[in-house]
């Protein structure tokens, strides 16, 4: 936005029942890329430099309002009850809105894929802009009809001539204007239709009757995808997976099968770096250039160096801090760790509150013992130490530098550093048991 | 059917070679969505309540007969040997129906995706009625020949004229007929054409013949589509997940990805359910509403009650059974063990042939020791009872409520409630040691 | 190649910087099917019979130099300095072909999947034949000039006239010459052009006004597709997965989802095996026939004999060779280690550096210690051997055949065949410990 636009504010509507997902959870709560829908169209609205955004909540759906508030505040709180339709829902932001003169765009908490670029158009305008898009297959959505640059109506499809039927430039719902005009407007929608409801659409056919301009920006029809049913949930999905992995390729992100290779919003990759078959991000996750993610490998709040190689099945979770050529393998989880650079953990281990010193080697099989049941304990493992397999490191522990485990140890005193430690049974081999007992266990099968 | 409908009657053709899927597993036995396409088949004859279900096997399969009997018992049986094309195979299944007065169905143990509600209309017809199909390509289909509504003929692509070539409406190969009709016209059948088999479409001819009504009904090209080869086995898979997918969404189950979800004949997923990309389900998996299945899962056999959460990477198996608010995380198998609500078992554990009580807590690494090479045996864990990472659980034994089992610890006698039980060497920290084994171990590298 | 043909040399093209790919490693080293482009264009030159291999690299890329010299030697070398066209870059092969009198064939080290059999026709001819394709989208394609049978010129989408533009058979790149006719040609190319590059093409005008002969031969879109930025890597792994796939169904290979099966280019898989969705095939795997692969299974550099199960799960890596009927199920890493017939690892275990006789069962949670810190040692476990649930073997070390290890053991020394061994704590309960700990704990949490 330029210095002296017109400030900005934003209703996005979410007070929809979304009764069609026939879910438990509310649908603009519903993720795309692991963040809700609600949240996308907050972050467009948030980068347009909207200073007042208002969401439109129901009564229904207090997940909704708690959702809002713990992000926007109280402030950005509008009640629809009941709901009596899209000019209704926008005039119940009208109080939130109470001082406010600029442009407001409404916007609606089930369009994720629609992003500030998109939107950015409707402002600027004198009058009411509606943002159009062109319909591969319009049937049933609302057509725009223009006169030359002049948006004249918005027609129902149920109420449309057969000429206005064969247009294709359609209504995605988003429209901005002038506050005060907007809220003007709205004072004249009237709800005699056979719904009963008062539509945001009529402020068109209003505008102009008031001689105010009217206009359409276009923007593509997967931006202006709006989401009822799962079908669709997961077609956003699709679209959105589309995006993110085309431009990770265009960044210079190797991916050998990318349509097999799942994003979250915030991932970020470096250049170089390789992706391998079947990896899903969850939120949160870096991973800097020139490092490996094998196949069927889980990331979600971790950071991963370069040089770092993570999987096949390694799953990283919050704050799994893997630094410049650490190896993070097969059946491996970490969480909450710091492991330095070099540091190597490649076997069904688990590494869970703790740190790992540069250059240390953690065996196949250990286990960081970090939960007593009621609290949680970390364990330190110094640079270069090495941890035999199948040990059990019972925090609060620390394994001193250069400091060796034995193999299947339970470590529960500190280990200092360049020591040995060992925990385990010392073996006692019976010559004649092993018959014995299978003879036994024989006989027990027969009985 | 309606109550005063004709008895129904299935003769199932199953006797091809299908040597062109190379495999040593009969064809028919190959499976679409984990049930082989011969159950398909004969799900579909039941469906349609069918109150006498045939099959014909050839001689070169005895695992198919195999099949038939051990399901519909050895009067489902007919034998066509040598093969001598599909009226001949029809004839086959004459004495096995000895006896039954109603219409009779032949459908294929090769055409997976046939539902009885597809198979339905082709009931109460006086004479005899075909499964048509509109082709996207007819190619070398035959070709149905009507004369307003009544079925003229059905002609070979090979025999047909250019002007019956340019007909799309193909034959499926299902045919309904009163079973009297049929056997008789099927005797007028015979073999002088080019292969010198008896072909059942013959029988359409015979019976215009003769007076009786031939008619066609149509289902769509995918429900008929026959498996030849391996190709088409997989493309059959495609469309059955596709249908699965479709339906689970429509119900309430919520997948970012649908498409890297696999389902099974049987798989139940309640709605608000929540399936992360890359999950297969084998056979008898039921998952209640409101649950969660993260990403790399496997479920077989089992159960998950509302508000579990499974995974990411975790296998289930025959036997577990999840209750409300169980957690089974990464690298954790569970077979053949009833979890109460609340347990946890969070991280790569082996958990085979037992129960967790509710609120019970598993560590990392733990396995339940349950084979002794001869003998499977039983781990019960109680209420609260909270076992220490790392540690072995040799069946059978008992951990009571309450009780603690220490990390590392190899259990072999029953713990009592709310006790700690320790089964661990001590540890020995030795100072020198570490520095020792590190010089020797690096002279052998060297030498 | 017939007895009496010419004999052939290939000049492969590989100088180009790959700066879209935007990655460290040079562009000719990304791999397709787990094979650099590079040795997809050497391994197409060898099966044509090139008895002489020129590579032509450039200086900016070492590495590229390095690959080339470590499969071909020095001798295939040729260093293009500074890059001034393609022309120039054969130029800059005449030197190491010196000598050479026969057929000389240029290709592209980022053509990855043009095999032998596309490229064979270009010989034979006694003048310039070039490598056309029919091209879907010709848009910035050099245009092939026809007149009769004849190639007239090959003209550059950028200097085309309508006419011209409007020709979809395009210009692979790929050309075949005499050598001395090649070379001939090539010191009359100027760079009189926008670019001041030297163009093989005009080699084509050229020949036309010598009066040599001039011709094109067709090969598939797909199989002349070069690779330049990341997502052409992507599709045309696609493409060559997608002809993998289909081939194996050919063979008899079962795959309910194949298009969730990635193979290497060196993948071998027997009939009647079966791979369910979602496996990964790194370099040098191979499965004999009547095997399966179970879900989420990884491997490579692995040999599976008939009847053995491998996953879900499954990772094998280099040495991995099972015998048959041997399991190796969930969560389970084999590496370098030989299990006879019957063999079974069926949860959570390390298998690295050893082998496991026939018949012998690996209890879940198993680690082969094969490794301390700075060699690694081997485990051999004898045949019918029983080896408990979590036990750690410290290799080197040995069980003899038919012996027991107890749940739980560290052994660290060898266990004499039909023996049993016990390397673990023994077991105390504490009766009133357990809740004394839960009060500490407890008490530490709220504080």
């Amino acid at each position: 936005m330029t210095p002296d636009a017109a400030p900005r504010a934003a209703i996005i509507l979410a007070a929809g029942q979304g009764t069609r997902m026939k879910s438990p959870l509310p649908k603009v709560l519903h993720p795309v890329g692991h963040r809700a829908m609600l949240d996308h169209a907050i972050d467009a609205a948030e980068a347009l430099g909207c200073e007042r955004i208002v969401v439109v909540v129901g009564t229904h759906a207090p997940q909704v309002r708690d959702h809002v508030v713990a992000r926007l505040g109280e402030a950005a709180i509008a009640v629809q009850d009941p709901p009596l339709g899209t000019g209704h829902a926008v005039r119940a932001a009208e109080a939130a809105l109470a001082g406010f003169e600029g442009e407001v765009v409404v916007t609606y908490g089930d369009v994720p894929l629609l992003k500030a670029a998109d939107i950015a158009p409707v402002f600027g305008g004198q009058g009411v802009t509606v943002i159009g898009f062109e319909a591969r297959d319009p049937g049933a959505y609302g057509r725009l009809v223009m006169e030359g640059d002049t948006l004249s109506a918005i027609t129902e499809a149920k109420e449309a001539s057969a000429e206005v039927l064969a247009l294709t430039t359609c209504n995605s719902g988003v429209m901005a204007a002038p506050a005060g005009l907007l809220f003007s407007l709205l004072g004249e929608v009237t709800n005699s239709n056979a719904k009963g409801e008062y539509y945001l659409t009529d402020v068109v056919e209003l505008a102009r009757k008031r001689g105010a301009p009217t206009r359409a920006v276009m923007a593509g029809e997967d931006a202006v995808m709006g989401v009822n049913a799962q079908a669709e949930l997961a077609q956003a999905e699709a679209l959105f997976q589309s995006v993110q992995r085309d431009a990770f390729l265009a960044a210079g992100v190797t991916m050998s099968a990318p349509e097999t290779v799942h994003f979250a919003w915030d991932t970020e990759i470096g250049a170089g770096t390789v992706i391998e078959p079947f990896v899903v991000f969850g939120p949160g996750a870096r991973v800097a250039e020139g490092a490996r993610i094998r196949s069927f490998s889980h990331l979600e709040g971790a950071s991963v160096a370069s040089g770092a190689e993570v999987g096949p099945y390694a799953r990283l979770r919050p704050g799994a801090t893997l630094g410049e050529g650490v190896k993070v393998g097969n059946f491996v989880e970490v969480k909450n760790v710091s492991m330095a650079a070099g540091a190597k953990a490649n076997h069904l281990s688990y590494l869970g509150d703790g740190s790992v010193g540069e250059g240390a080697n953690i065996g196949a099989g250990t286990i960081f013992c970090n939960y007593d049941g009621y609290n949680k304990a970390r364990t330190e493992i110094g640079a270069g130490a090495f941890v035999g397999s199948n040990s059990a490191l019972v925090a609060p522990v620390s394994i001193g530098a250069g400091a060796i485990v034995g193999s299947g140890s339970v470590i529960v005193e500190d280990v200092p550093a360049d020591a040995m430690a060992l925990g385990r049974g010392r073996q006692v081999n019976k010559p004649e048991a092993g018959a014995a007992f299978r003879a036994k266990a024989r006989a027990k099968k027969k009985s």
